[in-house]
């Protein structure tokens, strides 16, 4: 895990625009939402789904770079004070706080389409037709009908007593579709998959995708601010349902359980090809920040 | 220009999510955002350089669309509160007004991969690969080194006594990028262009994005509220530099018709096939709003 994550973070220097290149601030302020932190869950996953499809890790670098753009945009945004006004990510200041607001808007409104961009000029597929196929994937998944989507049914339901499917709903968008996202492109980045594998493929996906939420929800409950890096018990400050509001701690941690059981059998019939994404679902279910 | 305009704002209806889709109220916000308005000057650009090139209207259409989502998520950006702070925009209240702040940051995060998602789905060139070029080139408009890039210059620019050069530099971002992206992706849609010809058409398109610029500045400062159907003065209220606080009322409409002349010098090696182009350079000099 540290060397894939040692991987993504000289990629990502790379693919980020050089910080004394006009317009040296929005530059500097980019690098800094997209460097020098993050668990990066998703490059992991994209990475540990590359792996079980063969996949030259040259290609997955790429997928995953775009696609940890794509979040880091999504953390600069939900922290303005219109959102989530949150001061604190990954131990630091937000970038609003850094910089200014409206650097941290330019922030997110330059990184969606680098991420894009990085997709469509460097070989990620083994014809273009199947790379524009991927870029497909990641823009549905950013849209409304997938993260941005999320984050608007969020919004939503501050304040509001939801069921557990609706819940569920707001997760597989906001969080979900893009981790799905992760473990999709990193497996089209090869080409050792039937359709049948993919299928277990994308239940794991999904799976470990309502996990993470999961978990999310327990610690911003359980866990100190300083351990998360963030700002810890904001989910109950702001009224916003969780699982743990829904189900209550025991019971939200007995879900996670269940999920990382679920995704482990998901990829039972892989042999050892499947061992690092059962470490991911592990990771993910017990981490503790 | 009323054939295209009309042709477009069908084409972005049936693009952009049904209203009634989960989650509604942002899916009402990004079709209040682009539908219902806009002189569609890049959708005619890109229309005109196509039919130069010999292209299908319907993938121009495609094109267009992409290129106005693109657009049109940065005027609601662009309204925050954090950047202009705007209340007008066609003739109606700005997108945060008539919904919130946090819709309309939603609608600009949605918009923007909803513009790379129907690029990606639609056929608009004849290969693929031709295909994933163009998407590259609307994510490099679109980002720090392209519109995104001209924010944040233009920001940075407030209270400062710009020079011309300078003036230009940010303008050749801010508008500039996305206009010339209209022309020469609309000209891509067809293959019956020459490297040469290819070279003409972007020396229009970037005369003619420098001139839409100079005429908005000129029009800011002369042309009242009600006709511009947004704010007038805000530029000379906002400190910021136009062209007509470096160069004056007069020189400023002086540099527009020259700017239209240079545009129409670059198309006089094409035939009649490249009237449009022409009428389209009169139309951004001469309008009035």
């Amino acid at each position: 895990m540290g060397a894939v994550q040692a991987r993504m973070e000289t990629a990502l220097q790379r693919f980020l625009p050089p910080p004394e290149i006009v317009p040296e601030r929005l530059h500097r302020a980019m690098r800094y939402a997209v460097l020098g932190g993050g668990k990066r869950v998703r490059p992991l996953l994209a990475f540990a789904a590359g792996e079980l499809a063969a996949a030259d890790p040259a290609r997955v670098e790429v997928v995953a770079a775009a696609i940890e753009m794509i979040h880091a945009y999504s953390l600069v945004h939900d922290d303005l004070p219109c959102m989530d006004n949150d001061i604190l990510r990954r131990g630091r200041p937000t970038c609003h706080v850094e910089f200014d607001e409206a650097t941290a808007l330019l922030v997110g409104d330059a990184l969606q389409p680098l991420a894009f961009q990085i997709l469509a000029e460097h070989v990620v597929a083994d014809d273009p037709g199947a790379q524009l196929e991927m870029l497909k994937i990641l823009a549905a998944v950013s849209g409304s009908r997938g993260m941005a989507g999320g984050q608007a049914i969020d919004l939503a339901s501050v304040g509001k007593t939801l069921s557990l499917p609706e819940l569920e709903l707001m997760h597989i968008h906001k969080t979900g579709a893009l981790i799905r996202a992760a473990v999709v492109l990193g497996a089209r980045c090869g080409s050792a998959l039937d359709a049948k594998q993919f299928g277990r493929l994308e239940r794991y996906a999904k799976t470990v995708g309502l996990a993470f939420q999961v978990v999310d929800d327990v610690l911003d409950c359980d866990a100190s601010t300083a351990t998360l890096g963030k700002t810890a018990g904001k989910d109950a400050a702001q009224e916003k349902p969780t699982y743990v509001s829904i189900l209550g701690l025991a019971r939200a941690r007995a879900l996670g359980e269940e999920l990382r059981a679920e995704a482990q059998a998901a990829l039972s019939s892989f042999g050892a090809e499947g061992a690092r994404l059962r470490q991911l679902a592990d990771f993910i279910v017990l981490r503790k920040f």
